[in-house]
């Protein structure tokens, strides 16, 4: 038997597990789910006689160090600035790590370490990042094999809720965190490359500089930019690329509304409000509001965001129930952030029944003994239900796949890695497939970035 | 003879220099000026038998401790941040501070120390904060002693153009760092009380909730708020006050127009431009508008800042010359903040002839009796040249007549401290007069914070 240790038993977990456990007998492994909830380790073995869960507290260096010595290999779950300690064991008793997160220089400065021991730490392996390098490469390799020029590379991924659960006015719920839907785009201006310009999008812009995109099936989607395009320059060697553009995906009409929630200050999580726990909807709101004991705050609010009489964004905000003065935040010093948070899951929680779905869309441009082409490249994502969904099985199957092909050394390149090497994404990308997650590419015209598409 | 030690010889040290040295006779008074610049410190001097230029590297722990040492009193007018080591050889060498600057943590510290030691550490006695202390507290304490209650109390301060040298159309020239300008605002929302309501304003939205005040025979003027007025709730002891907001005063129209730089991102001073220093001004605007070649960068201005084909929005624009093809950045790895700030001094530097002016405006509200009372009161000081600047002598003089009184034993209350004790402020604001520096009260109708004087 072979023994994985996964640390860190949540909702993304669950794909991740059932895929080593149905491998589990002809594979000859055997899974130990280590959490800080004891049950809740235990639940997602379900009895089943190769998984066991344990009690692991990842501060407690004896029970960690423990885990990771009785192991073949780890899988870190845990939220990615606490994947540092877990990795540091994994050098001391010589075992390979697979994370679905971003490097961190921390993890980074193990890379001789690892090497010189032989060891694969297998990071950035999840959907995104992880399915995005997987699908992109595969591409890119493909064109520069042929003796293609990259001109061109856009990538865009979003977490959505699928199109039968798709039920109010924001066609949007939250599948995966929350706080980072809250927060997204904060922390520094949106930086990319259009056509040879270096571009900024600041934090204030960044939802009403969207653009759209179109997939078969699915309808019409929008795109914000991503803060770092730039650091793919060097990861996917697209040094001289013109275009360099990575984006998050919504419904049309997302962004545009919530651009409401960044104007008036309901985003910001630099400050806590006083009384926030007693504070009801309506007066949170009306914090953001200049004082007027003569106006209505729904008068003041329209007024503020320039919100006609029959302008759909109304009907957004009343969807939100956002107004009222009856719910309170019951949250102790809260942030504005954390209030808006709070507010939102009222309304955009899934139900049971409900789906989501992942949406990825990459698009390279590449010349070609002198002829100028454009492959666009989508997959979509649809979840089984509130267990399997579409995010846990794209987050958690390429990480259980890497794990099992490091075990079996078809992935044997040792270091601090993260998949952009043939000898990883071909056989993960082919057995996603297996698993509805496959790519459909169509090739279409080049036109560079140009957002007209006849240029008059 | 005492020995006054001034480290710092920059602009704003003119009119305390000359104060001292005016007195230095019958005061009997030694000035040593200490600044890297051993040239500037001389010049300041001018060859008064009673002063002397010395270098001084505040870093340079010898130099700086020989010449505290050899001091009776020092006044640092360093940058805020360089204060603290010099306020340590002080303490070490029992010497009396005073400074300009707010009061940071580490200076606080020292507290105890100053007083077991006797020395008067005064800061906080420039101009803002300085006069503001001041000219505030002597009305606050007043209406206290008349057994009034504090209701509502607003403070605005502006480093402006004087009238006959307002010459452009945004009404507005550097007077000051232009680097605190260019960065107004940033770093968390303006946090302030309405009427017993908490308020807050994000940085997006700062320079378009102005407000207008009227100062006789100046007209008018806007005031956007400030990020932090709920400190002076202890500060100034008006802990039940139900309105409390400060905020800076520009002349009308300067905001809105200002706003359309933070709109485009061009006050971020987060990240650098890739060859920002053979940047030109037309090319720093278009990294921050959306890519489409067959557009002219006025047009993505235009459509993307909202601006009619008749506003006079555009013509601030056009003054500037910000969409120069021929004028280059010239700064290694700007930051779109320092690049801004680049092309806004060539527009808004003073010229020689040029004077400045420092308004600040208070308002009092409180009940007395049972009846609402308010007194707003006004200062306007208008610069001599451009040695002795309004901000030189409002910074200045208070610090000088402060070092002065300190050392004649006028002010004696020891320890770590701000002006806000009437043995400090009455003196002072007497001796202010003098040098044509002086608030006008007027007596005028309670209505509390409401930007509708007619309820209707």
């Amino acid at each position: 038997m072979r023994n994985i240790l996964i640390i860190g038993a949540g909702r993304s977990a669950t794909s991740l597990i059932k895929y080593l456990l149905d491998k589990s007998e002809t594979e000859e492994l055997f899974i130990t789910i280590g959490d800080l909830n004891v049950q809740n380790a235990q639940k997602f073995t379900s009895d089943h006689p190769n998984g066991r869960g344990i009690l692991l507290d990842v501060f407690n260096d004896k029970q960690r160090k423990e885990a990771v010595e009785n192991s073949d290999l780890v899988i870190s779950m845990l939220p990615a600035r606490y994947h540092i300690e877990v990795a540091r064991d994994c050098i001391e008793f010589g075992k390979h790590l697979v994370t679905a997160s971003y490097i961190s220089d921390e993890m980074q400065l193990l890379d001789p370490m690892a090497k010189a021991k032989g060891l694969v730490f297998m990071n950035e392996i999840g959907l995104d990042p992880g399915i995005d390098h997987m699908s992109a490469m595969q591409i890119i390799d493909r064109i520069k094999e042929q003796g293609g020029k990259m001109l061109l590379f856009e990538s865009f991924t979003g977490g959505l809720v699928a199109p039968e659960s798709d039920t109010n006015l924001w066609n949007y719920k939250f599948t995966w965190n929350p706080r980072n839907v809250v927060l997204a785009g904060q922390g520094g201006a949106a930086e990319f490359i259009q056509e040879g310009k270096y571009k900024y999008i600041p934090y204030n812009r960044l939802f009403r500089r969207t653009e759209f995109i179109e997939v078969e099936d699915y309808g019409k989607f929008e795109v914000y930019a991503n803060r770092n395009s730039l650091k793919y320059q060097s990861v996917y060697g697209l040094k001289d690329v013109l275009t360099l553009y990575r984006g998050t995906i919504r419904r049309v009409g997302y962004s545009k509304a919530w651009n409401m929630f960044v104007q008036l200050g309901l985003t910001d999580d630099t400050y806590t409000l006083p009384d926030s726990e007693t504070l009801t909807y309506r007066e949170f709101v009306n914090c953001f509001l200049p004082y007027s004991p003569t106006d209505s705050i729904e008068l003041k609010l329209r007024h503020n965001l320039k919100i006609d009489q029959d302008d759909l964004m109304w009907e957004k905000i009343l969807d939100l129930d956002i107004l009222s003065n009856k719910k309170t935040i019951g949250i102790k010093d809260a942030t504005p952030a954390q209030a808006l948070q709070k507010i939102l899951e009222d309304s955009w929680t899934l139900s049971p029944e409900d789906k989501d779905m992942i949406v990825m869309y990459h698009k390279f441009g590449y010349e070609l003994d002198g002829k100028k082409h454009q492959i666009d490249s989508k997959m979509v994502a649809i979840g089984d239900d509130q267990t399997y969904t579409a995010m846990a099985k794209t987050v958690g199957l390429p990480v259980a796949m890497a794990a099992l092909k490091i075990l079996n050394e078809e992935i044997t390149t040792p270091g601090v890695q993260l998949p952009i090497n043939k000898e990883v994404y071909e056989p993960i990308l082919k057995e996603l497939e297996n698993f509805d997650i496959n790519f459909k590419e169509t090739e279409v015209e080049y036109l560079g970035y140009n957002p007209l598409t006849v240029v008059g």
